[in-house]
């Protein structure tokens, strides 16, 4: 049934990976979770977000109901696309979001374990944290890999199409509408989170530290406990799916272009080119779970020894897939091997030129982020100022690099051949794929970050001695170094997979037309080309898919467009979201008297439920935007339109996200170098100008822009999905 | 010699528009120039004024004579361009440079003219102010159609080609350079003023009203004077030079098109089409004198007539100028002459709905700005945040509207066909000609509020009764509500007028092909189709120009990036002069006793120095990078990439243009809002916190946000320059 025994090799690997999430998950529940004032807190916090997960899956799962219902319209009524559709789409959106429950669950057991083991030793609360984020990490890659296996098995099982080979391809493409339940999801899960997580972080800020000027988590702060909350649902659940969707994204996009790619070369070859991108995952799961053995520190280690220590996993991880990488595909047989496995090279080296320039842009040891430091000293104006510009010139790096990477995976797949379109997106999908590889250890080194975050809080919150503070903020301080390794893959490899997905979206929309019994392709001056032989090209010319065509100016208009107003929203929500939190906080500090003294705790789940109200309804517009825009654009103004859509929100997209998360970043660390002793300290003028630096950047970095990675995603997947609606009915 | 004697209207038309000019320039100097101190201040202001001009005009030379001898190579040393160029090049930098220092020239005689006649009364100052505004204004449109009157005579004369319908394609391409040498004097008035301008107002603002609690314009305010020289160099002399560059680029892309896409029509009736836009505009000109004359209040009228009153004008105006480009195009005998038509009124729609949109947003009259205007109540951060968000949602309606414009446009003057590519797109040239042929009045209006502005800053600086100061407020407010509408013009025509250059750079494709001895395009299937009779299309599929060649994506994230770089580097540049503004200041304030009480004048000079050598230093760079960028592109990835460049540039930069502008406005009216004694009025801390939004928004409107509307086109025009040099040698 399955040609090649080798396909195996993927679901093992999967589930490989969930048994070491196991391993470590009950290793982390075995540790002391501490005094019961930081039981308590723990169970606050992690009731919270408990309560906010299941809140927002709620919402989530009508909007899923409704999509799903109409896409069986779609398949079953109209008879414009597949009738797997609307399950493959609700398993991509369950898998999702239990991607980000599992790993949400270990962070929210895991913070108090980690405050308690930091007690004992800075390593001790590495390694409990790590640990906890590893399981995320294995979680993610692990489900991941599984469902696409899970679905490859039925779909291989149950597709009735003689021909091997047109089969692979309709297999393929309709995996796609996996990846768009997961997008779905995730892009609720970024939105939602970023906008609780900061309206909490910003309420609390606003009215803790500047007007009562009490510190960072004090308990006598309404809002820390869903500041905290905040921070679980956020930079955890939110970023578990968001990789997850990346992840598969990257996976499916890559298949569906290898067996159009190699859909001549024979059944064989084909199913290889189709399975090696989820072969290169598989493998990268294996390696990954090495690198985080790897990850060890002996007591005592300095800062700079435990970073050497995070690094030398991830590094030895990324080398190994390289390396196997060309073993692969060698193993595979498919030809050029050498210079397919080289696209997967240029990829990895993107990401890291982009963490790297990241790291520059936003690390208070750089010259960048000291002059945004520098600039407090005339005042919030002038620091707000001076962000903005470094945030707008911090995305020439990653365009730049993103740029090459683009070229040379293209070249090195197509053969150095600029008309080898369909090898050479495969290519870029595969660079993408390889970028993306080894997140089962650089997710661990990213969701540490938050996990640390909160362990700080809990300690500060129960009263635990400054020394653990200081311990707890030091590993966080680590993992914002390695987040911005992190941010680097994941904004290019967004990048790479949607480029990806522009040439999977021809595929589906050349399927559209054999649907609707369209089997030929006239050009305007009479010549034809058969559908089933018609290469990317021809579609470009047919659908005058050019820089000159109005729709597809139009549709770039519209792209660019959507990824300011999606920005302005998610803006807008944190915004009015915070004032609301500003407003309680200080009605609770004038109303509830003892709060001050300690005497009497605050009401933290009003706080909570402020938070979980603002982002429940503030999520909506934002992410059916991102649904409905390219249904309708597709329905106007045709193939033709939707692409200059789904180009025009990329490019512009992916500079804004850069700018935004840099920006966000460098003023998060301007305060943070202002706070550590530098330009007048703590409490100084500089360091108020600063603050207000600092949360503006919140909802840049944590909000508009990681969502942003996902909406230019969601599109491509969306009009994927919708393309049998688009080339069946289309008015211009 | 010339075909039509109907050409003769065009230099005619520019004619009266100078002396109209002329004579209302020699109506505001008999005007009395109020008390001396009145006139002391106003030389103090005209004496920066105009030696910041002249340093700025030392710099751009400098580099003018650069860029001409590399275009003198271009054509005489590597032969890949027309010998005119470098000529072309330095006429269209000089009158651009002309209309900006006739303009403030005026301005800065007007403004002291203007408080005392506001002495009178409202209206008085009105009229002084306005007929002022109406001096720039005529200008403007005045020398722009004379300068292209004289380059089409004297091309028609000189240039040597056999065929007439050919040699009209060489004559209107070869004074597209013309255009870029507008842009690129424009650019750095823009830049360069922007920067002096915000530099010394941020600086002025930060240290003045924050810190020292002293109203706006005190004379005790060190940076006042070079807040007051800002103005003119920046509101006056750059806009001057930016609309005349828009003005003259629409024309010659419009008259590009209009000869090729005649091409075949014979000779009459490509002349009518090329002198068409020519011919719209000059009316223009003389029913924007009619409108400037209708321009009349009563004595004594309220604010709401004086809105009238101007409105009256430019709605007589651009009412009259629609009827006229309907009899003009029966006129001249142009097929389908009411589509096309009807093409211009899209046009002119298209700028109504940006302007009313812009205003919507920008305006303290509605809920947008009012709600920016409250999240003061949370202080600075949630201000920047609102209006951050509120800027990035402002961009909805001008994308809409430049879609729906771009599309009936098109399928107005195509037939409804949208594969009659260049009939179509010169309907959108012609849309931007019609929307920007009311200019004359329309840049009166405009231009107007900076003269408002700095008869107040002299009124106040000369201590003239708080009456005569409101009055000036008034003009200026009134002034803020017509600007709305000319950047909603300035803004939809410059997106218009790109997507003709796009089209115009393809013509200057084929030339550049004809001039290296390449006649025939052979495609990728074998067939071959001659150069000269290959039409954009053709061009689309020779090159590839399409949304999946990585070329072209490539060029697309480049020209993505460097809207954000480009704005980067001025915000910063911005940024930087301000600090040392605010330095300054404080040194002053320390060093200098007695100017707070008044005895003792202070440095005014220094902080106009600093600013000078602030915009000097700081425009030279991100100028340069707007003619580099467009080379480089075309030398590695030729004709595809430079295609993809321009496009992205325009997408992206069109959206953060609005973004910026609309922000900026509304922290701007915001801070007004709080002002006009809302929400604790001056001096609360919701006022402090708009201040803080004000001067970030400061750059926003008046440096970057413009500053990108120039960059668009220039980036096009450089390329079109450089067409022959990019079909000869490039890389990939």
């Amino acid at each position: 049934m399955i040609a090649n025994p080798i396909f195996w090799i993927i679901p093992i690997a999967s589930i490989i990976g969930l048994i070491f999430a196991w391993k470590f998950f009950v290793e982390m529940m075995k540790a002391d979770e501490g005094t019961d004032l930081m039981k308590k807190i723990a169970s606050y916090v992690r009731r919270g977000a408990m309560s906010y997960l299941w809140q927002q899956y709620k919402v989530v799962s009508i909007v899923f109901v409704i999509l799903a219902l109409f896409f069986a319209f779609l398949a079953y009524g109209l008879h414009v696309q597949n009738g797997w559709v609307p399950f493959a789409f609700l398993t991509g959106g369950f898998f999702s979001g239990l991607a980000g429950f599992f790993g949400m669950k270990t962070a929210t057991y895991a913070s108090a374990r980690t405050a308690n083991a930091a007690r004992t030793s800075l390593n001790a609360g590495l390694k409990i944290a790590f640990r906890s984020g590893a399981v995320m990490g294995l979680v993610v890659v692990g489900l991941g890999l599984l469902d696409i296996s899970i679905w490859y098995l039925v779909l291989n099982y149950f597709v009735d199409e003689p021909v091997a080979t047109h089969k692979l391809v309709v297999i393929t493409t309709t995996m796609l509408t996996f990846g768009m339940g997961a997008s779905t999801q995730a892009l609720f899960a970024r939105v939602g989170g970023g906008i609780f997580t900061k309206a909490a972080d910003v309420g609390a800020d606003l009215v803790g530290k500047v007007e009562a000027g009490i510190p960072e988590d004090d308990p006598r702060n309404p809002a820390t406990i869903a500041d905290n909350v905040g921070d679980n649902v956020g930079d955890v659940a939110g970023m578990g799916a968001d990789l997850y969707e990346s992840y598969c994204g990257s996976i499916l996009a890559t298949a569906a272009l290898g067996a159009s790619a190699y859909l001549s070369a024979g059944y064989d070859l084909q199913f290889k080119a189709v399975i090696a991108p989820m072969l290169i995952a598989a493998v990268g799961i294996l390696l990954s779970i090495i690198g985080i053995f790897l990850v060890k520190t002996k007591e005592g280690a300095t800062m700079k020894q435990l970073l050497a220590a995070l690094g030398f996993g991830v590094n030895v991880s990324s080398v190994l897939i390289a390396g196997a990488t060309f073993f692969i595909l060698w193993w595979l047989g498919l030809d050029r091997w050498q210079w397919i496995s080289m696209s997967v090279v240029v990829g990895l080296l993107v990401g890291i030129v982009i963490g790297k320039s990241t790291e520059y842009y936003t690390s208070q040891s750089y010259k960048p982020t000291q002059d945004v430091a520098g600039s407090s000293a005339t005042g919030p104006a002038t620091v707000i100022i001076s962000g903005l510009g470094l945030g707008m010139l911090s995305t020439a790096i990653p365009v730049l690099s993103v740029g090459v990477g683009i070229i040379l995976a293209f070249l090195f797949a197509s053969g150095f051949d600029f008309a080898n379109l369909s090898m050479g997106l495969y290519g870029i999908g595969i660079a993408a794929v390889g970028m993306l590889s080894t997140l089962g250890i650089t997710l661990a080194t990213d969701a540490y970050g938050p996990i640390a975050d909160n362990a700080g809080g809990n300690a500060e919150m129960a009263g635990l001695e400054p020394e653990v503070r200081k311990r707890t903020d030091a590993l966080d301080s680590l993992g914002n170094t390695t987040a911005a390794t992190g941010k680097g893959f994941a904004i290019g490899s967004a990048a790479l997979t949607a480029l990806a997905l522009l040439a999977a979206y021809i595929e589906e929309v050349k399927i559209g037309l054999v649907r609707i019994g369209q089997h030929v392709l006239t050009f305007t001056d009479g010549t034809t080309v058969e559908v089933a032989k018609a290469d990317i090209a021809d579609f470009m010319n047919y659908y005058q898919i050019n820089l000159i065509n109005p729709k597809v100016l139009v549709g770039m208009f519209l792209g660019s467009m959507m990824a300011f107003v999606f920005c302005g929203l998610t803006m807008n929500a944190v915004g009015r979201a915070a004032q609301k939190m500003v407003e309680e906080v200080r009605r609770q500090f004038r109303e509830i008297k003892g709060i001050m003294t300690g005497e009497t705790e605050p009401d933290y789940e009003r706080c909570v439920a402020i938070s979980t109200l603002g982002a429940q309804r503030a999520m909506i517009l934002p992410s059916m935007l991102a649904i409905i825009v390219p249904i309708l654009t597709g329905v106007v103004f045709g193939v033709s339109g939707v692409m200059g859509l789904l180009v025009g929100g990329l490019t512009a997209g992916f500079v804004l996200a850069v700018f935004m998360a840099n920006a966000g970043g460098a003023w998060d660390n301007a305060k943070k170098y202002i706070e550590e002793g530098n330009l007048g300290g703590k409490g100084s003028d500089a360091h108020k100008a600063a603050v207000v630096g600092d949360t503006v950047g919140d909802p840049f970095k944590d909000t508009s822009g990681p969502s942003l990675n996902i909406l230019i995603k969601l599109m491509s997947m969306v009009s994927i999905v919708m393309a049998g609606l688009t080339v069946t009915y289309s008015l211009l």
